[in-house]
């Protein structure tokens, strides 16, 4: 029943027999000509999609972006904007360089990267040449460049598009195609001084955005690996382990209990035991202490580092400053493979609400970690280069942002015009195409009306409407005494400037 | 022979019979095995191709971008930001919005707008759902666009990367994945006024990036429609002769001739009355009068409007005060099917080189035109909106500026940083994480080396490496005195500041 796929995909129009009708009509159309046999039915249906976009069918599709997709309006686009310079700027001020990399990346690339996750990668189709999928996210990317161009020390930002076949969940800000904002730092270093460095760049950033309070969890996945052994559960079910741990944050312990006994075979013993060990949360130093002292754990050589790291990085954030937003936590795993050291999110803690005495999670915004081995992956002589590195979650800050702004009925500007180029008298187009075209020489933002004869009126009436402060009127009497007149929008004061200054006293009103 | 294809495609190694072999190798093995049936073949030679990027074979294959795309080091990235400020001020100062679009669109919304560069789309893998294919411009998004939004009026531009799988030339800038910067006014307005405020754009961003000497073509389709006429040439045959016009660029008049009689199917007498019209260039207003009064052309309705608005056009270009580097050429067509008005293309000349004395043509940076029934073809009651914009082709701006960069030996700083936090101490880890978080959170661009005791002769050469300007030392003495040691990294020269001073004096510095 291959036919019957465009139908169910998204709800393309067809044509049968020559009348246009909707989906289910052109069912019931076909069903109600039994006559009719499967074969011919498919070369019938088909026939309207290879005309899809030609002159006959033009209108005969959805309108309307791929799933799990948007387009950014002016508007969301000086939200955007807004929030990639609070970002930008805090990735600048730590030193970061800036590289970018293709949309896609050879499929190979991508494969084994990604642990249950790989089957959300969108593959190109094989169109001959090369097998190619588009990134799923931006740091298999960096450590295929790290490896490609023998780089060993970097510390640099990427901000692009990456893409999940997952399912959407558009107005929490879950989409298909998203930004990822990540800053990383590769290279041979002292323990734990570039991870704290990740963590300050988080708790700027989420500061600046002035977002509400935030908690950033921390864990270490060596410090998991370690609660995991002494539980009894073999390395190889660490990966699977870690994401259904993972999950901790959205279901119940019940839940996440009963996905490692039923689905990854685990004897309910073991995940009972795993469960005491990852409820312990929301600690700091005291927590690392009590589990340092753990008489299992203390044991596990690779729990005895990662907590010894934890204790080092505990140090560092209280020197800067923001140890009371980080909560060393045991539930936090991260899903992805390639973690390998210390791992974080960041959360927003919803408080407005006077009806809830405990902050609610609004969901992570940030996240990211240790991956000390991915690049070796990459390497043809296996060499690794360790890495730490931190993604901010962009889609939610601007769902966010734009919710406040709509609630805020603040008026956001699109343009950064700063005059508008306007006439009262007929037969001046000739005038004001000269006069602007001099201000857009020195520099000026200037708009007109795209019309011959506009009226004064409407000409007025832009600046009003698109937030332009100041209107640059030229009639015959100013063009006899070769000046313009400059009148405010917002105060409707007016006064004569000579021509040949008039750049000058527009940048001089607005950057007072 | 399905199974030498993963070979021919990009180099792939792969194992057979356990062992690592290059492709030629392994098809050698293969050969020498008689007793091997094709199928087995294929079987061994696919299982290195499923492991790929899992443990056992993750160094197994060739580390590299796809074919036609790049990476963009933090150099180029310098780069390229500082060619994306000049256009984005262009466009701003012109009062455009700014929007963006989903990287790939519904197959059908691409569909029947390209006409025979079609086939260079790239497609999506169907993994269920819709289909899907990668952008070829911005164009048909834009039209998308407003016609889902039912948006009859807008200037708004538009940079992000489009996808062609055409032959790369990556040397000439050439690549499947590549920026376009596009500035587009929609809307009903009076003739020419947008047209030429776009051609006014080019000018300025031309100037400003300081590529040299330029030349923008401008043409209009309904001309050339009028000369096809004239010349005998069927309706049907428009677009088609328009893509083959198109190619006098780069291929002689005797090849274009050959394709319109061999492969297009026009008579050798047809095809010789219009090589008589397209090889009228170089010219302004003298040649559309004297095509005004071709008693052929002067009858034939659209070429009339099309001379008429030229006439237009080079007016508003006079008063624009560009007109002597706009030529109407007759042999400028464009590849595209959507336009229907002015169309152009601005090519940069290469005078430098004494020995020549005609300027040579280096290959079209911008192009675009008129196209008014672009989003009638998306509307459901194909309302048209009238469109005029322009692309500015970035790539080949990049390469020319990277070239202009190397040869120059300009050193580009690829980092913003503006103060190395340093100590000639050792175990003042904990004074220099201190330090510089008091300086990030006073916005301060700082950096300091991850080491727990890093020598200060290597903190001072990664100044000098790099380009920080200034390094703030702080030992012993100075912990003590409250104060830190201030180094003007190209002078040497030192002095104490009072800590809390620190910032302010930083920034005084480096802004005088």
């Amino acid at each position: 029943m291959n036919w019957l796929r465009p139908l169910a995909a998204g709800g393309c129009r067809v044509s049968f027999g020559g009348q246009h009708l909707a989906p289910s009509c052109a069912l019931r159309a076909f069903a109600a000509h039994p006559q009719n046999q499967v074969a011919e039915g498919v070369v019938k249906l088909q026939q309207p999609k290879a005309q899809l976009g030609t002159d006959e069918g033009k209108n005969n599709f959805i309108l309307k972006t791929p799933k799990g997709t948007r387009d950014y309006s002016p508007k969301q686009m000086a939200i955007r904007e807004k929030v990639f310079n609070t970002i930008i700027s805090c990735f600048k001020r730590h030193g970061a360089e800036v590289i970018d990399t293709p949309v896609f990346e050879l499929k190979e690339t991508l494969m084994g990267k990604y642990g249950e996750d790989s089957k959300l990668i969108y593959d190109l189709k094989d169109q001959g040449g090369e097998l190619l999928s588009l990134r799923y996210d931006l740091t298999v990317p960096f450590a295929r460049y790290l490896a490609m161009n023998k780089i060993t020390n970097i510390k640099r930002y990427h901000i692009a598009k990456v893409y999940r076949r997952d399912n959407p969940a558009m107005t929490r800000g879950r989409y298909r195609e998203f930004y990822q904002c990540d800053f990383d730092i590769a290279g041979h270093f002292d323990p734990m001084i570039p991870d704290a460095e990740c963590l300050k760049i988080v708790h700027e950033i989420l500061s600046m955005l002035q977002l509400g309070d935030f908690l950033i969890k921390v864990n270490d996945r060596r410090i998991l690996n370690g609660v995991f052994a002494v539980c009894g559960i073999p390395d190889s079910l660490f990966h699977s382990t870690c994401s259904t741990v993972d999950k901790l944050n959205k279901a119940t312990w019940e839940d996440v209990k009963n996905e490692m006994v039923g689905k990854k075979g685990l004897s309910p013993e073991a995940a009972d035991r795993i469960g005491e060990y990852v409820r312990l949360h929301a600690g700091g130093l005291g927590l690392i202490e009590q589990l340092l002292q753990d008489t299992k754990l203390s044991q596990n050589k690779l729990a005895r580092e990662g907590l010894g790291d934890m204790k080092l990085l505990f140090e560092y954030l209280t020197l800067f400053g923001i140890a009371d937003k980080i909560s060393f936590d045991l539930s936090l795993a991260r899903g992805l493979d390639y973690y390998t050291g210390v791992i974080y999110e960041a959360v927003l803690l919803q408080t407005q609400n006077a009806h809830r005495e405990e902050p609610v999670n609004m969901g992570s915004v940030a996240g990211g970690g240790r991956y000390d081995e991915l690049v070796g992956m990459f390497d043809p002589k296996g060499r690794k280069v360790p890495c730490v590195g931190v993604s901010i979650g962009i889609e939610r800050i601007f769902s966010i942002m734009e919710q406040e702004v709509k609630a805020s009925k603040e008026k956001i500007r699109t343009t950064e015009t700063q005059v508008l180029v306007a006439t009262p008298q007929k037969n001046f187009l000739d005038v004001r195409l000269k006069l602007i075209s001099e201000l857009w020489d020195s520099g000026i933002k200037a708009e007109m009306l795209y019309k011959k004869n506009p009226k004064l009126l409407n000409q007025l009436q832009y600046c009003e409407d698109t937030g332009i402060p100041l209107t640059a009127i030229i009639g015959e009497q100013e063009l006899k005494d070769g000046v313009v007149k400059l009148r405010v929008v917002a105060s409707r004061e007016e006064v004569d400037i000579p021509r040949e200054k008039l750049a000058e006293e527009i940048r001089r009103r607005l950057e007072s």
